[in-house]
C-alpha cells in the first residue's frame, strides 16, 4: 500500500491544481485519458503496419524498376529493337506509373485520424497543462525540492521512476518564465541545461535554454 | 551488331505501328522515355527514403508509447499518484500526440509528384499501347510465331530476355478482345491461363482469364 506522503502528496497535487478551475481534477477523468491513449497506441501500430505494407510494395516496384532501367539505359536502341521492350515501355508509363502514383499518394492514416479527432475534445488543452506545471512547482515548494530531485522523480513517499527529460525541464520553466515568475524558471532552466550538458537527447538547443536562463537571472 | 533479322523486325514493328498513326513512332522519342523513366525511379527512391524517415520516427514514439501505457494502464491510480506522471501525460495528450498526428499526415510525396506531372503529359496514352499491342500481333502473323515464343521473347534474329508476364499475356487478350479480334484473343488468353498455371504471379484472377477465353473461344 502507498504510505501516507504518497497520499497528502497526491491530494496536494491536484488540490492546488484544483484552485486554479482546471478541468481535469478528477482522479476518474485523468484515468480515462490513460485508457484513450493506450487505444491512440494501438490505432497508431495499425496505421505503421498500413504504411510499411504500402511501403513494401513501393519499394518492390523501385527495385524491379532500377534492375529495368538500368539495362534499357545502358543501350536505349538495342532494348528498343525488341519489340515486346518497346511495348512494355508503353505499358509501364501509361498503366503502371499512374498506378503507383496512386499508390504512394495514399495515406492509410484515416482510422488513426478519426480516432484522433473523436478524442482529442476530451484531451487537456495549453490551460491544463500549464495548471499541471504550476502545481508541481507548488509541490516543489511545499516540500522544498531542488529541481534536480524533482526532475528525476524523487517525490518523498512516492517510489516511481517519473522522470522530466530536458524538454520537460525546459516546458517547465518557460511556463514560470511566461507568468513572469523568474525564480523557478532560472530553477528549471539550470536544470534542463545540467540534463542537456549530461548528454541527454533533446529537441530544445543549448543556445534556446541559455537565452531564456540570461534574461531570466537578470529580471 | 544486330543481325538483318533483328532490324527487320523492329523496322516492321515499328512500321506496322506508324500506320495507325500513333504517336510514339521516332526511336528519339521512346529514347526519351528509356532516360525520363530512370529518372523517375530516381525520384522514387528519394521519396522512399523520405517515407522511411518519418515512419521511423513513428514507430520510435509508438515503441515509447507502448511501454509507457503499459505501466500506466496497468495501474491506473498508482501512476497518476505520481504528480510528474500526471504533468507528462498532460504535456502528451496536449502537445505531443497532436504533434504526431501532423507528422502522420505528412507525405513527403510532392517531389515525386510534381516530377510525375511535368513528365505524363510527354507519356503514351492508352491508344498508344493498344496499338504497340496490335503491333506485336501483326508481327506475330508476319513471322508465324506461336504466343509462347513471342511471350518468351523468342523473335528471329532478337537476342534478349525481353518476356511477357501473365498480366502482360492477359493485356495483349484483352486488347484483341476489345477490337472483335478473337483470334488472337484466345491465343494470348491461353498463354496467360498457361503460364499461370506454370506458377507465375499475377495481379489478374484464373477466373477472370476464363472468363475472357470463354467468351472469346465461342464467337
Amino acid at each position: 500500500m502507498r504510505n501516507l506522503l504518497s497520499i497528502v502528496s497526491w491530494v496536494w497535487f491536484y488540490c492546488s491544481w484544483t484552485t486554479h478551475g482546471e478541468v481535469f481534477t478528477s482522479i476518474g477523468q485523468m484515468t480515462d485519458l490513460i485508457h484513450t491513449e493506450k487505444e491512440l497506441v494501438q490505432s497508431l501500430r495499425e496505421y505503421i503496419r498500413a504504411e510499411e505494407y504500402k511501403l513494401a510494395a513501393v519499394k518492390n516496384w523501385a527495385s524491379k524498376l532500377d534492375a529495368l532501367t538500368q539495362v534499357s539505359t545502358s543501350d536505349p536502341e538495342g532494348y528498343l529493337a525488341h519489340p515486346v521492350n518497346a511495348y512494355k515501355l508503353m505499358k509501364r508509363l501509361n498503366t503502371e506509373w499512374p498506378e503507383l502514383e496512386s499508390l504512394v499518394l495514399q495515406n492509410p492514416s484515416d482510422g488513426f485520424v478519426a480516432n484522433m479527432s473523436v478524442h482529442r475534445q476530451y484531451f487537456p488543452d495549453a490551460e491544463d497543462q500549464t495548471g499541471a506545471a504550476k502545481a508541481l512547482m507548488r509541490l516543489q515548494d511545499t516540500y522544498q525540492l531542488d529541481s534536480e530531485a524533482f526532475s528525476k522523480g524523487k517525490l518523498p513517499g512516492v517510489h516511481s521512476n517519473a522522470e522530466l527529460t530536458v524538454d520537460d525541464c525546459f516546458d517547465m520553466g518557460k511556463t514560470a518564465y511566461n507568468d513572469a515568475d523568474y525564480y523557478h524558471a532560472v530553477l528549471w532552466f539550470q536544470q534542463s541545461l545540467k540534463q542537456l550538458d549530461g548528454g541527454e537527447e533533446a529537441v530544445v538547443s543549448k543556445a534556446e535554454i541559455l537565452d531564456y536562463l540570461s534574461y531570466s537571472v537578470y529580471q
